[in-house]
């Protein structure tokens, strides 16, 4: 690499100097990403976890330098051996997890969110972020409640958090007994959400089909003070958590009917209605999906995350309510960030609207996507994925060796090889993970043949440029480490062949 | 603007591909930046919130149009009324908060973690950025925690989620009977944190001189059973939550002699130490200052934040622990990330690492920051501020129109106009606000003069190239705006005038 001129460290990215500042230096980082690439030469890095540790060491020592190297030299070290050492969900063979591929246009945006520096806890730190946000963060509830009285939406760190603040807000109008209810499938964050808001274990439901059974709903709603003696007055409150979208299958919950069987117990009892929408949560897009969510504007919170199936690098959660008084449990005061006097004087106060106080504006990356693709475009990324996804479960259906475990839900495809144990299924994902040649993920799921669960590779598509190619060599990948491995084993059985 | 050529919105952001993809946005982007920049031509836009909003929505809408308008264009459009409509820390006169102007290395960094998009909760989707995390969070825990046994850190979004991890690890321990202790004058954080744990609200100690007093807090350790009748064995256990680096004055609290209180009643009591150094912690970096904090060492877990004085783009908040076993209550299990056998195997579990699943990796511009300036040139910034306030302090000082409160804490500067109201002093602040011509803070604290609590102008300095020509500036507007107001005043009661 040529050397670049000698730069200032100290340098600051905002103000009028900024982009000269940054210019330079981008270039840098430009010409490490691109080296990195093309020394990984694959989904990921060979080796695994010693290899790329030995690297980075090398790359990366010591970690505190008294004196310092430079800010072309940190660049060039650091974003060269993260390159090198990414699991790259740009790449087709890239697969495992709702980890998508940002695209271009909202990492360009969020290069202005990392220079300008707006904190989003107060105006006089965010004029024109907080502002922005406002409007969008009306838009996406809009989107999802589109006959609610007032939808708004919060920005969050991801579905994690926005599940966490969908059980809270339900925490603080229903009091400290609320009992959240789930189904086997729902993603672990509504366990972390009710251990750390101090709520007792969830109320996990058997989801033998993949998805929330309304009638056992129903019942579970009907018997949950008896699991008190002596019954409780009033009846114990309830969040039903729902899912649109399991990280393991991309099953979709019966949405509509669970909001009816909320409804219905409403009289006698306070429940409230929350959509885990993480994944599916931009079908809302697509024409030709957006009928799979129906049900959705009903619930009370809805948790989407912009970082899945919309193309934004991390963060980009959200948590739609239709109507924004629904927030009010999260106001808080603090003198310095939104005292009684700036408030009437007409400075918007901001720090009810996150748990976090220092914020930085996601809005920005989203509402840039939102405005460069409008609907239309992001409709046919969604469209795009979930019939790549169709297109590998029929290649698995036509290839004699692997099995399907069942169409897919939305963009997630769940095989595994032809009478392969679940320690094999493991060993195949390790062993393509080692070699760097493919990153695949796992689901344990009941196998439709036997009624019993089992382990199963899963290939979530994210990436809305995969072509049909991509997925034979996924497949063909697949087969020659099952192979291998089971080759591999025979020998260590009978070590003469 | 000449205009761009066209540009595929649907381009990914990674791969080898990814910098040919990106170039010409970014361009875009630095010039919108450039442009927004010199429309604004001051630290903030004038015309308060309405003119902000009014013309956020020329620029912004519709939110969600149905065919998009392509990447430029809305780079264009948004990039540049954010920066227009931007409170700019680079500029000396945007001096509110502890609001950073960040550094343009760490800004360039930056991009390189959105391009690559790793996400922290699982190795196979952040193979070299979660190795590079290990290693840097444990010599950032080294800094703070020399002589720990096995020092460590949690990359958090900011002091607010450090400090509710904090308190969790406290409760964890120790139980939900847990009391949390505070001065007056801690971080709102505090509060929130045992709110959303489901704690008792804090016990809060007067600070008359702004810092915990180690006595105070002793009397408080020994009386707090008889909070309760009966008192209630074992002892109600309790977590100290002390402060290096007040939000209001950046005072410190006696660190050293706050431990030895927290370890004399450890025969008795279950009783951790916190310390929230949001602020104050980069003095760590500094051979001048870092004294001032003797007795962080001792702390269970510390609160870092290098978005405030360590330069860096939101979000790099740390929490530091003497001995990462410290950390074993976040231990956590799901199947699709950290499955038993794939941790055998040897891939690292990442899970335990954070309370959210999805996570940038916002290690990389730190790790990059600490390289290309190293300790000494960390530190020659944090000593850079912290002489600005001096200087300030001292021209205050100087000027008999204005009252300073006290020598400056870290680089926190209060004053206020002489025998203004505190309504005017509020005033002064939204007058300069509005006109776009300075961002000043607020802080309520005890008038040395008086022995009673008045409101003061902040002035946070972070800003590392401020010269004395800025502060000069920034104190003439306020008499001038003191000065314009009073006579608006006088006019209104006598029109004639």
């Amino acid at each position: 690499m040529p050397a670049s001129p000698p730069h200032d460290p100290t340098l600051l990215a905002g103000g009028t100097g900024g982009p000269r500042a940054l210019r330079p230096l981008v270039d840098t980082v430009f010409t490490a990403l691109t080296d990195g690439a093309a020394a990984r030469c694959g989904p990921l890095p060979g080796g695994g976890p010693d290899g790329v540790a030995r690297r980075v060491a090398d790359h990366g020592t010591p970690v505190l330098p008294e004196q310092g190297h430079g800010a072309h030299d940190a660049l060039r070290e650091l974003v060269y051996v993260l390159a090198e050492g990414a699991a790259d969900p740009a790449d087709p063979h890239c697969a495992a997890h709702l980890h998508c591929p940002p695209l271009a246009v909202a990492t360009a945006a969020d290069l202005a969110a990392s220079a300008l520096n707006p904190s989003m806890d107060s105006w006089d730190q965010a004029p024109a972020a907080s502002a922005l946000e406002e409007r969008v963060a009306a838009g996406i509830g809009a989107l999802v409640h589109p006959s609610g009285r007032d939808p708004d939406a919060l920005v969050t760190t991801g579905g994690t958090e926005s599940n966490l603040i969908g059980v809270l807000l339900a925490r603080e109008v229903h009091g400290r007994r609320l009992r959240l209810i789930c189904g086997a499938d729902a993603h672990h964050s509504a366990h972390r959400a009710a251990w750390l808001l101090g709520l007792d274990t969830p109320l996990v439901l058997p989801t033998p089909r993949g998805v929330l059974d309304p009638t056992t709903v129903d019942e579970a709603l009907a018997g949950l003070d008896a699991l008190e003696c002596p019954s409780p007055r009033p009846p114990t409150p309830a969040v039903v958590f729902a899912t649109a979208g399991t990280t393991d299958t991309g099953a979709i919950d019966p949405l509509g009917a669970l909001a009816d069987v909320v409804a219905a117990h409403r009289p006698t009892r306070a429940v409230t209605l929350h959509v885990d929408a993480a994944y599916g949560g931009p079908l809302l897009f697509s024409d030709r999906h957006r009928t799979r969510l129906a049900g959705v504007e009903r619930a009370d919170t809805v948790t989407l995350d912009l970082h899945k199936l919309g193309w934004q690098p991390v963060a980009a959660g959200l948590l739609t309510v239709p109507d924004r008084t629904a927030l009010a449990p999260l106001a808080h005061r603090a003198e310095y960030l939104n005292a009684d006097d700036d408030t009437e004087a007409g400075l918007p106060d901001l720090l009810g609207r996150s748990l976090r106080t220092t914020r930085r504006p996601d809005i920005l990356k989203i509402a840039v996507t939102l405005r460069a693709l409008g609907r239309r475009g992001l409709g046919e990324l969604v469209d795009a994925v979930c019939a790549a996804a169709h297109q590998l479960a029929d290649l698995i259906e036509a290839e004699p060796l692997l099995r399907l475990r069942a169409r897919p839900g939305i963009s997630t495809v769940l095989f595994r090889p032809q009478n392969a144990t679940d320690a094999q299924v493991a060993a195949v994902r390790r062993g393509l993970l080692h070699e760097g040649h493919a990153v695949l993920g796992r689901a344990r799921a009941v196998d439709p043949a036997t009624g019993h669960p089992a382990l199963w590779l899963k290939v979530t598509l994210l990436n809305p440029h995969t072509q049909e190619s991509d997925l034979h060599g996924l497949l063909k990948l697949v087969l020659d480490q099952h192979q291998h491995q089971h080759r591999h084993q025979r020998q260590e059985r009978d070590p003469r062949r």
